[in-house]
């Protein structure tokens, strides 16, 4: 009838987008202009069974929401996931510890089978930069690379357009390129990784190794009884001159400087994009690193702070969004 | 008349192929197989004037030759050089110390006006990835990178069949990655770059270090009256048990592997391609480094050895005879 055919027309095209984190499953409905109209969380199961059987509960639902109350069309599922991923696949072929028993999961054939919709998979890093490519700092821009510092470290990187994925989809594993030939170990099994330094992780590790010496706090900062140290509580106690917890951020923000500009001197992009809670902590460090360590070449480049809220989920969304006008799959 | 004609089917399509290093200015014609037909062979001039004017003597020379006694016909004029280079303007825009009077230059027009001919100019690292792609092990390989150990350090990046050539063409100055936050001080400014460990400079550095302190000669060595001491001299000393030598390359091998892991993080070729002098020697160090620091994903990349003798001609002449077969300039 006329009027469903009229409800048919004004209904939001979205995706559905899932982002799968080492603490969180989320997913939420993104519309093509990249807002997000509603968003759902359940901690990220332990294991594969009652992970996948989450998924598609959540996907399921959110899509029945969408439908019923929210009005939004639902053109495909978009994935975002830690690990390395095969997007051609759709396969999550390895993880580190941090999700556990997912490594070799086909991701796309359950979720595309239950669901009924085309379903797209990338690494979270790849992910946003995807959402910087659509809707960041990154739209119009041929090449750049996009950093995330968060409890780990990831990143994408974009050249003519276009994510880089590498021979064996292992391109763009910004967080383990290393700056130390010995340095501390990386949950990778090597060392000196700059997300043994520099991340959310990193930073909590070092907190708590000074609190464990009774150095970490300084007049001004408290802890409550069973408090988590964190890597906030190591940024607090450097700004109130605690000159040790100063020399760990500084180390920190010289790894990650560093690393960066071994990506200038690999694929020069025209942009970095730092990404992540830590980003604006270390745009400074970075420019920094950047003046004293790389070559004049490579000064020019611009280091800009993300102002997306939710890179990896419109980043999943944007793979949907953007392979369905193309009308390519 | 006919017999001009038929003389003319003849002539071998061939490219002027130039070389311009830190120590030699050299010059070849190189045939559309690849053949060297022949080479010449002068010291680099130390100032800009006399540089160039040599260049335009020697290719006039040489395209001369190829006319008259070889019966080579020349379709245009391929330069490699040291330093970044714009491919587009045929402009190098910085060297480093090693070629001086050599920044924002414009190579392209002099030589193509005294020549009347096509003038393509790429970095040396860059010519000996093309020269890979052309003729050498990367016949074929949709992305592999280069890694040149010679005096200094350089290499080439090839993606999608394509060079990478970056935003401000400093993409794959593969020798100023930094595998420390300290490290050894780099010809560029910087330390702890891969050149600044493993290059036949920095192995001179060390191995002229520990002769000063006469800890580099072991028994079956001997140093005649004047002799250079030179990298060879710290392999060989190495071979032969001296511990002080030996703890210098492994350093220099685990520095350069691990500065190979860097790339394989960030664009994730599917072959490295090891050229230069010294690349035998580090053959088996990279492929200890990646064993023992890069991801799982990355275990799988073949590491070989160039079989090309002259990897900077080759590739020169490579970007003629590519693009003038394609017709495009
Ligand atoms: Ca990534
Ligand atoms: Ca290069
Ligand atoms: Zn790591
Ligand atoms: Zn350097």
């Amino acid at each position: 009838c006329i009027s469903q055919d009229i409800d048919h027309i004004l209904e939001t095209q979205s995706a559905l987008a899932v982002d799968l984190g080492g603490t969180n499953l989320r997913v939420a409905i993104v519309s093509m202009k990249g807002k997000i109209v509603k968003k759902y969380s359940q901690p990220n199961p332990k294991t594969y069974e009652d992970r996948i059987a989450l998924i598609l509960k959540m996907c399921s639902d959110a899509a029945c929401d969408a439908a019923v109350n929210l009005n939004c069309r639902i053109l495909g599922v978009g994935i975002s996931t830690g690990g390395r991923v095969n997007p051609h696949k759709g396969v999550i072929l390895h993880s580190t510890k941090l999700i556990q028993e997912w490594s070799s999961v086909d991701i796309r054939t359950p979720v595309s089978d239950t669901l009924h919709l085309p379903v797209w998979v990338d690494n979270d890093g790849n992910c946003a930069a995807l959402a910087e490519r659509k809707f960041g700092h990154g739209r119009g821009v041929e090449n750049f690379v996009t950093v995330i510092t968060g409890t780990g470290i990831g990143g994408g990187i974009v050249q003519h357009g276009e994510l880089v994925h590498g021979s064996t989809f292992c391109a763009a594993e910004l967080g383990h390129i290393m700056v130390s030939l010995e340095g501390p170990e990386c949950s990778c099994g090597s060392r000196g990784c700059i997300e043994a330094y520099a991340s959310g992780a990193a930073l909590q590790r070092e907190a708590k190794r000074l609190h464990d010496e009774d150095l970490l706090l300084v007049e001004g900062m408290s802890l409550k009884k069973d408090e988590q140290v964190t890597a906030a509580h190591l940024i607090s106690a450097a700004h109130l001159g605690n000159s040790k917890a100063e020399a760990m951020l500084q180390t920190a923000g010289a790894a990650l400087g560093m690393g960066i500009v071994n990506i200038l001197h690999t694929v020069n992009p025209g942009l970095v994009v730092l990404s992540g809670i830590l980003a604006s902590f270390y745009q400074n460090p970075v420019q920094q690193a950047i003046r004293q360590r790389a070559l004049s070449s490579a000064q020019g480049i611009h280091v800009v702070i993300s102002e997306l809220e939710e890179p990896a989920l419109l980043g999943a969304a944007s793979m949907v969004l953007d392979y369905t006008t193309r009308r390519t799959y």
